[in-house]
């Protein structure tokens, strides 16, 4: 393996970041690069330049990912890389920051010459952040066979299009979905930012993800009467918002009473929202995340213990929907070691840490050994015009992921 | 004093009701009579008639007040009615309910014949509620000398029409509010709906008001900042509606702690409002209310000292800006006496009752002797147009309201 100077790398990777991140919606005003977009083909086409550049067999493939391959002795495949698509008015870096480490690391691995006994694809995958048709994780879960065309034909954009016809209308198949999965990837390596404060905060470089959190979303509805402010005594109102804080309350407390758990309510509205009436109707969402499945159910439980509890004491009724509920999923430990050990060589200051977002590594590693490799996001911020990291961090991951791609190919780090 | 039959009022009253409901810029959906609008001018002119048909000198107050009087032995008044104005999407029984009570009350001592010896007003007045201009209590205020014209210029519509403008175009001189208040005034009635649910769950007829409420109203908004709900631990979030739901859950309880005493938060909005994204800005409107003045400060200073407390445990910041600091205003004893002891004759089930709802009443009753009259509410329901209450009701509200002047006019309740 040849000595890489990080400046060789962090002009790379510069140069490429600051190329997406003019392929916006929305320009001037963050990075907006929906799925099946014109801005997505233009990326893509960007990123397909990139690799055939540097010598790889370049493919779209079914769900709109862009591929470059670099074949191996053996067909079995490394896969590395992260997303191309932005949430609404998001970041240059997440996503797209781990599509340009994974091209380093690959440009490193042709630049080394020979052929790798297993082969090594470079993906920019499609739509995991789910922000148009609030799907997400859509490569990933379309090429291990997750997902039928009628799937497609059910999601919807806010202007009515679904995922089947946007597939349509750029130029792909989406009867595909129904193709059998790919049997022929053995890892899934991501770089991605944190989109936290934690190794910022604790002046780290690189972490190394243990688990990607599981996540239980709900929608509750409380039910109440409209009534006079003043005129309706305390004891004879049925007050929906009153009844709503009570229960929101004791959900933060109930997290940090458990290791590595969150408990949030992001959208909240009241009706008829209106000063001098008792409200009638509070609808919220709430977002669980934990790294251990008892955890979250232990969270979502104590939910249903207070709306049961405070609805009763307050007159009010309650429902609720769940959105999402999805497991905890665990990174491949001898891949975790190989992320620390690199680091350590080359004095990288470096821990693991947990992934409190959802990732395509969540999708590839419940199948296949899987691993993440984090860089610190400046001020933790993140899915904003103001997210950044440091592009020499991004280069030190670039090399670990080489070194961790290096482990596998050679053996040294078991699959 | 004739006898009257029952019969005989219910008739009146429901005629005038089911006239004046159809005076509505909201046909089929509630009563919307904003002030100095036609359907403001044809109510006017519709109570005008009726007025003048009994007998009454009629004129239209400089407040756009419609104002019809008999003459008395002395220029002293005893004046009695409520509002003619409604909340958007409002009910028929607001305020009309009062000001054909008052009519029916002037008409028999109308026909009982003779020089009363102090002369007598009925009045529908102008505003009350506020929902045009954010103002309310308006004819009370303007006659009284607690408006200036600058004041009127100040307050607008959702049109940008200001109060001052808004009575030029209806044909007033918004200048006369700079005239001199009325000092002729020696008591003000007012009968009006209950509002709220405890006339009917205790099977009374009528209530005689002890005291309307005090209201303190302030909005608070609380600051945090907008990151990922999966990323940003527990520990080192600036949860903005954790923060407002820890203090917002307090406050019922602490109401209850108190006699006749009531808080509602009932507008809340949040910011981003997103899902996946913490809260970084909540602002909401807090309403307290109570019969003793140390009771509402007390209710205030807690939600002071619980926003010290949970900004400080959660690192977020808050602002709050008093909106409303109305004193509690008591009837006068001897009129709340006099209204049961009428109750009392007649066979009506009454009791005192204090009233949650703002009324023309406490600006009259801060200066003058004031006395109110409730009716019940079909199922406490005000403020929309299922509001209704028993004509039966209201022609019993009629009768104490007749024996009420009778006893003021005849010196048996001393002012």
């Amino acid at each position: 393996m040849r000595q890489e100077t990080i400046g060789n790398i962090v002009g790379n990777i510069r140069r490429r970041l600051e190329a997406l991140r003019e392929m916006t919606a929305t320009p001037g005003e963050g990075v907006t690069r929906f799925p099946f977009t014109e801005e997505a083909r233009q990326a893509s086409e960007y990123l397909m330049g990139e690799m055939r550049a540097m010598g790889l067999a370049v493919r779209l493939d079914p769900s709109g990912s862009v591929i470059g391959r670099l074949e191996g002795e053996r067909p079995e495949t490394v896969m590395m890389g992260s997303h191309l698509d932005s949430v609404l008015h998001g970041g240059a870096y997440d996503g797209a920051a781990g599509v340009v480490c994974a091209l380093e690391a690959a440009r490193m691995l042709v630049e080394d010459g020979g052929q790798p006994c297993l082969s090594v694809e470079v993906i920019a995958t499609n739509d995991e952040e789910g922000s148009r048709f609030r799907t997400g994780l859509f490569s990933g879960k379309f090429m291990l066979g997750q997902l039928s065309p009628d799937d497609l034909k059910r999601q919807h954009d806010a202007d009515g299009v679904s995922v089947y016809d946007a597939m349509r209308q750029y130029g792909l198949d989406p009867e595909a979905a129904a193709s059998p999965a790919r049997e022929d990837l053995r890892a899934f390596l991501e770089v991605h930012i944190e989109q936290g404060p934690v190794l910022e905060a604790e002046e780290l470089q690189i972490g190394a993800v243990s688990t990607i959190v599981g996540i239980r979303r709900a929608r509750v509805v409380i039910g109440g009467r409209a009534d006079h402010v003043g005129t309706m005594p305390m004891d004879m109102r049925q007050d929906a918002l009153e009844t709503a804080a009570r229960v929101i309350a004791g959900l933060g407390d109930a997290a940090r009473s458990l290791p590595n758990a969150v408990a949030t309510v992001g959208n909240l509205t009241v009706e008829p929202n209106i000063m001098n009436i008792i409200p009638s109707r509070v609808a919220f969402t709430v977002d669980f995340r934990g790294v251990r499945r008892a955890d979250i159910d232990a969270q979502y439980g104590g939910l249903l213990a207070a709306l049961e509890r405070e609805t009763a004491l307050m007159r009010t009724r309650y429902s609720i929907e769940e959105l999402l509920d999805a497991a905890p999923v665990d990174m491949r430990p001898e891949l975790r070691q190989a992320i620390l050990a690199s680091c350590a060589r080359r004095g990288y200051a470096a821990r693991e840490i947990v992934s409190g977002a959802g990732h395509d590594a969540q999708v590839f590693g419940a199948r296949i050994p899987a691993a993440m490799i984090f860089v610190p996001s400046k001020g933790g911020r993140s899915h904003c015009p103001e997210e950044e990291s440091s592009v020499e961090d991004l280069a030190r991951a670039s090399l670990v992921l080489r070194d961790l791609l290096n482990d596998i190919l050679e053996g040294r780090a078991a699959l």
